[in-house]
């Protein structure tokens, strides 16, 4: 337990004066005490690359370098819609879209392999505002999954779709397929799933957004547990678990070992926190993480916002690749702890 | 909003003396205000065997009986198993498996035919003792898709499996695999699907149990919604949508539009608001059916029970197949809002 909330990282970023007190006196009388910043943001969002034992002797200056540069590309065009007046979900959508398009993620063409050999990608998407939500999971040849997932949100009586009839569904609604070797090549294969093993195995993306018209959206998309067997499906496509979105309480998306985030509905958890317990969002956060994931020997992390644009990044891996941008602010990105502070990406 | 409201049925039986105050003076008030009753029981389980638009007129004397004896058979033998001092989780593992032998019931044996006229099954188990779950989603040929569920949250690292994983990690784990006639022969299809679409569409078969060391167990299982296309998967096989179990809380089975209840984590909601929001086991489930579902006019039920041995069986459908019976009790078996009070389904 002690290891636990030693190793928990919470960036808690709306308590710009306060981070390091969160980081410092974790305890369960935090959890009942909402300490909101009196600050408000009007829009913004914060993504992820995923959580887990990323360690910075193991990659090149050159490979962090793309990973941060991925980010913040993909943290400024989420930044974009909010900033010209679009909605949360059509933020997250651009994020994890060019996250999945990224081959340095573990989701669209850089997802990891199966057992056998294939891919198979999850995703789901969230709309705080109307609490609509589609998924979709073991998806093998569609380009994009969270625009699956979108799609089975507005264009379906569906909230989650699996397998074949996933692929044929966004197929027939028109999403872009793509034979096996867009998602890696033989050759990219062997090279990279050897360095990918020292990196992350449950490696996800995802991204939570506030546009100006106040509404909350989130999104994760994976290609799930490397060497996963048997259909395994994780967190990232069921809602509650990888995703939640809500205007009244927060979005949420996860990062991690997906058996425990769904056995502990972390990302509904943090929601129900909050509208059930009257806590605050990083409150929440911290309490699903140090409350809920520790005591099991859970990893992982979450990123979150709410209404008032307060958002936590809670993890207890080594790293999460995140970052985060709001109204009239610099995009932010980091890995480790060390990162919390804000400060530009890059020039 | 009011329509809404009128129907939903709660059958509050811990509060023998108060199940009609609940139904005639239900609002939002009385969600804060635990009222639990003094009176407990050591062991005790509830199962359901679906809710919908069951209509009297449209089932033979010989129908509704038949479906009366299955469900008090199954209660029965969940029963033993927690009066000859076994686990909540086998007692819910024994009404099951017999609700899915049985071709009455949209689960296992009785399950609804998908649009392509196969058989897609889902099912999910947990155990409140250790939040260890399992799940399989559109499983075609294993027997009990219960016991596959069960299997995985024994012998699997993972969660949730889905599609021909998950019946091939069944197969593998000695589970008995049957060929497609055994879920239907094609003269009972035609026979009964025409019967079956007036009375449910979105079957399922589900039990919560209290076993005598205090472990609360729930279990779901269901051949989906008719008709379905692209691999729908409802919220049968999402641990927090359809099934939930935290011996701290309740355990919790669903049954309904599974699109809603996963969007609505409905499961899950009555343990977080018990948790959380320090509701009675009776206050959270009414305050789910009536402030998270009605007013999305999500139709369905749940069952759930606490480690006092509370139950809650609420509905706002016209009907929900539902038996309970606790330490000492004789089984009851109801269908409609009338048949609530405790009296033996049998003699």
């Amino acid at each position: 337990m002690r290891r636990t909330i030693t190793a928990l990282c919470v960036c808690a970023l709306s308590l710009s004066c306060g981070s390091a007190q969160l980081a410092s006196s974790p305890g369960p009388d935090n959890a009942a005490t909402p300490a909101p910043s009196s600050r408000t943001w009007s829009y913004g969002l914060v993504i992820h690359g995923g959580a887990g034992t990323i360690v910075r002797a193991k990659m090149s200056d050159g490979e962090l370098a793309d990973r941060k540069v991925t980010l913040e590309k993909a943290l400024r065009a989420g930044y974009a819609v909010l900033d010209g007046g679009g909605a949360a979900i059509d933020a997250v959508q651009a994020v994890i879209t060019r996250l999945e398009d990224s081959p340095l993620f573990n989701a669209g063409k850089g997802s990891v392999f199966t057992n056998a050999g294939t891919i198979e990608m999850d995703a789901s998407i969230m709309d705080g505002a109307t609490l609509q939500a589609g998924a979709v999971a073991g998806v093998k040849r569609t380009k994009n999954p969270i625009l699956a997932a979108r799609k089975v949100m507005t264009d379906s009586p569906h909230v989650l779709l699996a397998g074949e009839g996933a692929d044929n569904f966004a197929a027939a609604r028109g999403l872009q397929q793509m034979p096996a070797d867009y998602f890696w090549t033989e050759k990219r294969k062997k090279q990279l799933e050897k360095r990918r093993a020292k990196v992350a195995k449950h490696g996800t993306v995802g991204a939570v957004a506030l546009d100006k018209a106040g509404n909350l959206a989130a999104g994760t998309s994976t290609g799930g547990m490397m060497n996963k067997r048997w259909g395994r499906v994780g967190d990232s496509p069921i809602i509650a678990a990888g995703t939640y979105a809500k205007n009244t309480t927060a979005a949420v998306s996860c990062t991690g070992h997906g058996e425990f985030f769904i056995r502990q509905a972390v990302a509904f958890s943090v929601s129900a926190r909050i509208e059930f317990g009257k806590q605050s969002l990083q409150d929440a956060a911290r309490a699903v993480m140090e409350q809920q994931l520790g005591p099991m020997g859970a990893k992982g992390g979450l990123i979150a916002i709410d209404r008032s644009g307060h958002i936590a990044m809670p993890y207890n891996t080594r790293g999460m690749y995140r970052g985060w941008m709001r109204q009239g602010e610099k995009p932010q990105v980091a890995i480790w702890s060390g990162d919390d502070e804000p400060r530009p990406a890059s020039p």
